[in-house]
């Protein structure tokens, strides 16, 4: 793929980060690097004032649902979100994503499997089980096979970042990888 | 909606409890009482012998994605896994759901909101944030806004249980509130 008409949708937990609007100035010069036009979460042009918190929520949803589909393809923070998985509103946007047709993308920069992670915060019970008895996934993979599933499946690929773990939702070495595989086409 | 044509695909960590097919067929009789056909994850007719761990799952997740595809209602068991937020392979589904034009539903059977269960996993820092310095939602709805909002958006509603914590993944009447909501269309 070539040419700025490419928009790409930048999903992830980074819009919980304290210098959330940083990380999106900084993604999307990179994708410009590239030749293409990244979209951030926030980029909607969302006025949510004298609204609830349940009518903002809703609107701020809809209207990352309508960014989705104005692009062509995603990338996915998938490093791991305050558990051994991603933040489920990215899980949620990449099978969104993916029903769609667009191209799925990932990186994570938690090196670990899932299977590691998840032992590391459930605990190991019996065989393939965690300490409350649920199954581990022993598929290898770096999260529920539903994510990387996805993106395989799209044509898309699971770059793996190892930066130090203090910049494990900064660091944009994996998400890069990404870009050159979308350049590559 | 009426009538046994209507086929809804039952998402959730169901899969991953140690009596995961029991659970499946008592998720599928009440469908059946409600005039419905439930379709389980585990449902697909799938060989994976002979597979690598990473063909299998990828099999898993195409056969997943085409379950979705053959149903026109998603109910989601948003339940709380390993951490404060759902089952991310179940968050992944209700968008895929959701692009395709599934009408969605979701129950959880912890009543507590996303903010006290966030604080409680992950402690509370500065205002708004958690101990790490990563936004806490302040919506007040159950999960991350992706969620719930592709829910509403589809024409679906959250419902919330409230049984001992002990059997929080096992428990039905919130999942059964769902489907008087789709019998009554």
């Amino acid at each position: 793929m070539l040419g700025s008409e490419i928009r790409i949708y930048l999903a992830g937990p980074d819009v919980f980060l304290p210098d959330a609007s940083q990380i999106a100035a900084t993604k999307k010069t990179l994708c410009a690097q590239y030749g293409f036009t990244g979209v951030f979460p926030l980029d909607a042009d969302l006025d949510i004032t004298g609204m609830s918190p349940h009518e903002a929520a809703y609107a701020i949803s809809g209207a990352n649902e309508n960014l989705i589909r104005a692009c062509q393809v995603l990338i996915a923070n998938m490093t791991p979100f305050r558990g051994p998985s991603a933040d489920v509103g990215t899980a949620y946007e990449m099978g969104f994503a993916r029903a769609l047709g667009l191209k799925v993308f990932a990186y994570t920069n938690d090196p670990r499997s899932f299977r590691v992670r998840t032992v590391a915060a459930a605990g190991e019970g019996g065989e393939g089980t965690d300490a409350e008895g649920l199954t581990i996934e022993p598929w290898g993979l770096m999260d529920n096979l539903m994510l990387p599933g996805g993106v395989v499946a799209s044509g898309g690929t699971v770059f793996v970042g190892h930066p130090a773990s203090d910049v494990a939702f900064t660091d944009l070495a994996a998400f890069e990888l990404c870009l050159k595989a979308i350049r590559r086409g």
